[in-house]
C-alpha cells in the first residue's frame, strides 16, 4: 500500500476507490477544534496537521482532508442533535452556500520527516431549493444528517434538497477527487495513465 | 410496487433508489433513433414514449428519461467503438458541454390509458479539463466509455475528466433527482413527508 487516507469518512474513502487507487486508512486523530480564518487557508491548515500526525514508512504517501460549510460568513460543523440540524437546514433553505475541502498530500521521507508536502482547497457552491417544514423534518428523521458537516449529505436523500451546484461535485462529499489526483501525481502516484 | 421505471440503466435505478424510494424495472423497449429538435424537445418527447410504452396496473406510476450530450451544437450519443469514444472524449477535452435529461412521469389509469401525464428536462452544464492523449487512451482503456452517452461516466473515473459542473449532478449520470421528485409528487408520489 503506497498510499494513506488520514481520515476515517467512509465517503472519502469511497471517493478515493472510485479514483481506482489501493489505500490503507489510518486516522489521523486530529482534534478538529476552531478553524482559523481566512477559512480556505483554515481548511488547508487542518488538512495539513491530519495529514502530518500520521507516519507512515518510508516513501508512503498520506492524504489528509478537511470538509467545511460555509454560509453567510459562519462555518457550519457537524449538528450536536436534532435541533442544531434543523436550525442549519433552515438556514440553508432557499440560499447559497459553500463547501470548502482542504486537501494535504505528503510523501514521507522516513524518521519522521516529509520531503513533498502540497497543499490546496476547493470550493464548490450549492443552492438549496425552498424547504417544507416538513420537508425538512422528514429528512432529520431519516438519521442523515448526523455526522455531516452542515446536516445533508448530497449523495443521499440530501440530493433532494439541492437545486443546482457550481463547481466540483466530489467537494461537495468530501473529496475534490480531480485536485487531489495533481497532488497524487505530484507525489509520483501514477493515476489515468500519468 | 406503485411505481415502474421504463429504463434498462443501472445507473437510474440507483438514482430512484438514492430517493428512497420502491419501484419495479420494465424496459420500454423504444428504439432511441433520430432526435428531433430542438434537443430539449427531442429528449421529453423520447422520454414520453419511454413511459408511455410501458402499462402497468391501474394506478402504477411509470417513470420515463432519456439523457444526452450536446456539444457546439452536436449530440453525442453512446460511442460504437474506441476510436468514436477516443473523437468524443478529445473533442470534449477543454471544453464545456451540456447534458440534457428529458423526463416523463405518467399514472396509468387501465385499459392502455394514462390520466396523468407529466414532462421536464433538466440542462446541466459540464466543463472538461484539457486532457491529455495517454489520459484518453487509459480511459478508454479502463472500459467505462462503452454505453454511455459522451463516452464518459462522472459517476466513475470520469470524474477525473471534469474541472466542475454547473447545475444538478445526478442529471449527468442519467436522472435529475429534484425534478423527478416534483413530478412523481404531482403523480401523488410521496417523498421527503410529503
Amino acid at each position: 500500500m503506497e498510499i494513506i487516507l488520514a481520515s476515517g469518512s467512509p465517503r472519502r474513502a469511497k471517493l478515493l476507490q472510485q479514483m481506482g487507487l489501493h489505500f490503507k486508512i489510518v486516522k489521523s486523530g486530529i482534534n478538529e477544534g476552531k478553524l482559523e480564518k481566512p477559512w480556505t487557508n483554515g481548511v488547508q491548515k487542518l488538512a495539513k496537521a491530519k495529514a502530518l500526525a500520521v507516519s507512515g514508512a518510508s516513501g508512503q504517501v498520506v492524504l489528509g482532508a478537511d470538509t467545511i460549510v460555509v454560509h453567510q460568513n459562519m462555518v457550519f460543523g457537524k449538528p450536536k442533535n436534532s435541533e442544531e440540524a434543523q436550525k442549519m437546514l433552515q438556514a440553508l433553505s432557499g440560499t447559497v452556500h459553500e463547501v470548502m475541502t482542504g486537501i494535504c498530500v505528503a510523501k514521507y521521507a522516513g524518521n519522521g520527516k516529509f520531503d513533498k508536502i502540497y497543499q490546496d482547497v476547493e470550493v464548490t457552491k450549492v443552492y438549496f431549493r425552498d424547504l417544507e417544514s416538513k420537508e425538512i423534518q422528514a429528512y432529520i428523521a431519516s438519521g442523515e444528517s448526523q455526522d455531516k458537516a452542515g446536516a445533508y449529505g448530497i449523495q443521499g436523500l440530501g440530493a433532494l434538497l439541492v437545486d443546482k451546484i457550481e463547481g466540483c461535485y466530489f467537494n461537495v462529499v468530501g473529496l475534490p477527487l480531480s485536485r487531489t489526483m495533481q497532488l497524487l501525481r505530484r507525489c509520483g502516484i501514477p493515476i489515468l495513465g500519468r
